[in-house]
């Protein structure tokens, strides 16, 4: 099949990467930079670049920031095969889905939004590797109007990826579950290395203040969009956590050890049910 | 020489296992659980169990909860040996060293306040393992009228046990430190996984999720006593990343995107700061 891929950073391009070890399909690749593109075809992860008709393939993933996946389908919404499929990898599903079906109404095309559940440090076509997304789960959004043999062979193509696990959910539930298990958690490892006494660290960390902090290493520009996109409900998720750390300073403030060690009890058992549910879904 | 351990928990227990690595000392070991003495003693870690009397020890070390400590100081006060050292191990330094300061007064023992930057979500001597301290921090807080010969000799002796730097300190600068770099992890991490919305956990986790709850896996008898001894500090942490997360909200509620990103910048500029100094700390 040919597979068109907008956007060759580390999503896009680690995709491209992924799909060509197996030389089963013909890739075509298009990156705002024309280092990436270059790159990319020099190191045979596209086999050619494409722009501005994309009717030759039969499925198309966008691979950018949210705001220029959609001024992209705006730019390009005649330029798809009809009876083909598109499918963005933007990390919130609302704000791309609803534009994105919105856009490509009536013109034959299948939309499904997709979150894939991996990602580094670090960005760019420089950091794409093949084996990024292997084992890793794929968030897909359907609709009710997706066709069910579209979403079928998505999902297929996705699992002939190297995705460990395809999982179906609406475009609200997904934003509403990555608020918190993966915005916030880019905002708590900001807010926590902001600490002035952070300026006057000297080497007394174990591994709990490098676990803490690691994601505060991101790519504000892409942040800060998502971020953006989901404010209402990651707000929800910062109101929560502020209040369970309040509980924190009140029981501390009140030198109440009872409530403090049932505090810390029922998260260690809530991290240990998760971690066990963990396992068996990977049973 | 002689080396009493007193607790041979996760920390003591893997004590006794790395210097008997290289069977050079005699070392001597009690636990308050005959399970941990009898099989610290049937695998070697110990060569026998010691009490009451510790004047055969040249060097005493506590590895038990502040409390316990402090309460192990006050009952065997004169069963030291005059020109001996004792080195506790404990979490929290202020609330230690001034006890054991007082108790120890004009009994011809030096004592060391000490802290060793390693540990694991698990304890208990059947998880202490000889590599636990290989390479890592320990911090010392000796004041000012700790004889320079008995300091270094402790520096020395825990070089040679495995750790990679030796990090000079008082008990207030270490509580104060310790506070954000371990304590306030442990009390973000429970906080993070409190989420209602974490109870509807679906598999949507990628690395931040993980990283940000490692350490809610804490054990709540201990941190809520260290956290106690140590509350003056840890509510300002706590209250300073409240602060950065209501930051962070209002940008949110107010779509200020220029705003957001940045506090996004500023803390990856922090994080690579850290971890460049980390690196050339290591080189």
């Amino acid at each position: 099949m040919n597979i068109a891929i907008v956007g060759l950073g580390l999503i896009g391009g680690s995709l491209a990467k992924a799909i060509q070890r197996k030389k089963t399909h013909t890739v075509w690749g298009c990156d705002r930079s024309p280092y990436a593109e270059t790159q990319a075809l020099a190191e045979g992860a596209i086999d050619g670049v494409i722009q501005g008709d994309f009717s030759k393939a039969e499925l198309t993933v966008i691979a950018v920031f949210p705001g220029a996946a959609v001024d992209f389908l705006r730019e390009n919404r005649g330029a798809f095969r009809p009876g083909s499929t598109v499918v963005d990898l933007c990390g919130v599903k609302r704000f791309v889905c609803a534009e994105a079906e919105e856009l490509l109404r009536d013109t034959g095309v299948t939309f499904i939004g997709g979150h894939p559940m991996a990602g580094r440090e670090c960005f760019g076509y420089e950091n794409a590797t093949a084996e990024l997304f292997d084992g890793a789960s794929m968030i897909l959004t359907p609709t009710d109007s997706t066709p069910k043999d579209k979403l079928e062979a998505v999902s297929d193509f996705f699992r002939w990826v190297g995705f460990g696990h395809i999982q179906l959910t609406t475009d609200a539930r997904h934003d509403e579950i990555i608020a918190y298990t993966s915005q916030l958690a880019h905002i708590v490892s900001s807010a926590y290395i902001k600490s002035p006494t952070a300026r006057e660290y000297m080497g007394f960390s174990a591994g709990s203040f490098k676990d803490l902090t690691r994601v505060a290493k991101l790519n504000e520009d892409m942040w800060s969009e998502l971020f953006l996109h989901n404010r209402d409900y990651l707000c929800n998720q910062i109101g929560v956590i502020i209040e369970n750390l309040e509980d924190f300073r009140n029981a501390l403030e009140a030198v109440d050890g009872g409530a403090l060690r049932d505090m810390l009890r029922e998260g260690r058992e809530l991290k240990e049910k998760f971690d066990s549910e963990e396992r068996t879904r990977k049973c």
